[in-house]
């Protein structure tokens, strides 16, 4: 693992990359009673060169230093992070699986260590990497899920830290997720407001294909409105798609009648396109699962059943993740793709 | 300090009363990762007596209960919780200070340590307590706070954790606050909605007393409407008002004149009745400080005076505070204070 302690005064102290072991934290520490933590998620993948690939990692470091700034947390050099973090998956490179769709998750964390009872910007912190290899999430072809539109709680709201990737954000939606659970449903849709605005999943951005009256696709994810994390894979879904559109970056199986919208999408909308059949697929974006379908959504005690195409997912989804995947393991050449 | 492990299918483990010291803490632990951290805060006195006594402490028991709940941490038996706290105040009596306002800071917190980076309800879990002297937050007389009537962030929104004692609802206040005090104000004062309905400080609840016209007081304080934290305190000074009003417990120096609301009151509201002459004082009030007198509320770019009356504390706020520090002492003998 690799730690980096932080100062107030003397800031940033050596970094250290040793073997895996607990820390010794003071009972005190801010993490331990105020949630001063944030974190990333990234993978690494072995390419059939026997390459290591990164996927767009400055967007991780970037975000990681928002979130920093939003929680009283020292920011940092994200360049030089990310350098650091290549010398530790280098040196962990035996722990990169190879099989297909397999990967080394790369876990950046930084936490408040201030040994103080008080709140306030803490004098003491601590950044660490950690890693994980991790298998694919759907082994055995797309499995779609089925997702709780929440109504009884919320993850984030107006002025608050939706956007961030805080640890605050997680912890509250686990007494939600096992309500979905016993509902039947694999994970929150979370809502806003009265009019029920499609937000994300907490895990993943969401994504809701329509048909249009003129027989061609608009593909829409809710605005970044400040309740809703800026994902990686959100961000790549959207590029792609829009370099298709322009022509800069064709992408095969992307139809050329495709509308690309961040737009704010209401469950009363999905409902209504549901059963007029102009639904083509819903699916959620992001690190861990790269592209998720979805089957059906639980909404004020009935089901909006959602088509999901043939093995399980349909055209749109399936060609983004073809190209995303083809990129992330570098079957794609791409400059999203950095080489460790 | 005291330590109780929990394990899934095990429950609860033998508590440990040892030296302060280090915790070894698995660097995937969840509570470092998702925020997963629930905390109370009691205080112990010495009384002329030399007996300790703690203030109500059942309260905070069930609280923390609640707060468990709420995150997907276990829950415990708050009698025999509470036990072994005395155990160990007993043990550190030597740290409780003896001076006037001074007091031994209880700190019971409650963490999820599972070894794995999931989110979801943790296999393994710690309660520990720790303790500190702490002086009188007032030492040389009130001096009453400037609040910020904060607009740009929100601490809480309906259906989300504002009514329980996570770790969540405070490292996302830090930035807030040093935006406060940079404007020349002590603490974020939350309001919620476009009528900016008070809601409380983050680390008190709020009083506010109106002059009636027929020449009376209205003590008011925001409703539990899931966004605002049920203090102790709070609770205490509306059960100390009304049992003066019903005569079953007489409160020196408390109006007979005396209404006790619990109702919403926006800022609009607070402002026309500054403007004319309305408002007797405003006051928070929390385990840190009891009560603390407010002078001033900045609101959107206008500051509100509030009268704070002679020595800093209006008339209300220094009877309820008068009573309130006699039963926490054991100075005025009261079911409220537990001997240990």
């Amino acid at each position: 693992m690799l730690t980096i302690p932080w100062k107030a005064g003397a800031g940033w102290g050596a970094p250290e990359i040793k073997p895996y072991g607990p820390f010794a934290l003071d009972p005190s520490s801010t993490v331990l009673h105020y949630a001063q933590t944030i974190f990333e998620g990234m993978k690494a993948y072995k390419d059939a060169n026997g390459d290591i690939r990164i996927f767009r990692p400055d967007m991780n470091m970037k975000r990681m230093n928002t979130s920093a700034r939003r929680i009283a947390l020292p920011t940092f050099d994200g360049e030089a992070l990310l350098e650091l973090i290549k010398d530790l998956v280098r040196l962990d490179q035996h722990w990169i699986p190879t099989e297909t769709g397999h990967s080394l998750y790369i876990r950046p964390s930084l936490i408040g260590t201030q040994k103080a009872i008080g709140v306030g910007p803490p004098n003491e912190a601590l950044l660490f990497v950690i890693l994980s290899p991790v298998g694919p999430y759907y082994p055995n072809g797309f499995k779609p899920v089925a997702l709780y539109g929440t109504t009884e709680y919320v993850r984030a709201s107006p002025g608050g830290t939706g956007a961030y990737k805080l640890g605050v954000n997680y912890a509250p939606g686990i007494l939600p997720q096992q309500h979905a659970a016993q509902l039947g449903y694999a994970q929150n849709l979370w809502l806003h407001g009265p009019e029920h605005y499609i937000t994300e999943v907490g895990t993943m951005n969401m994504f809701v294909v329509f048909r249009t009256d003129d027989g061609g696709y608009e593909l829409v994810t809710p605005p970044l409105d400040g309740m809703i994390l800026p994902g990686v894979t959100r961000d790549s879904v959207l590029t792609l798609a829009r370099d298709h559109l322009t022509q800069k970056t064709p992408v095969a199986g992307l139809p050329p009648k495709l509308t690309v919208s961040e737009r704010p999408v209401t469950m009363q909308e999905v409902k209504a396109a549901a059963q007029a059949g102009k639904i083509v697929e819903m699916f959620g974006a992001g690190t861990a699962a790269v592209i998720s379908p979805v089957d059906r959504i639980g909404y004020l005690g009935e089901d909006i059943l959602i088509p999901t195409g043939e093995g399980g997912m349909g055209p749109i989804a399936r060609a983004v993740w073809t190209e995303l995947v083809g990129r992330q393991t570098g079957a794609i050449p791409h400059e999203w793709s950095v080489v460790v």
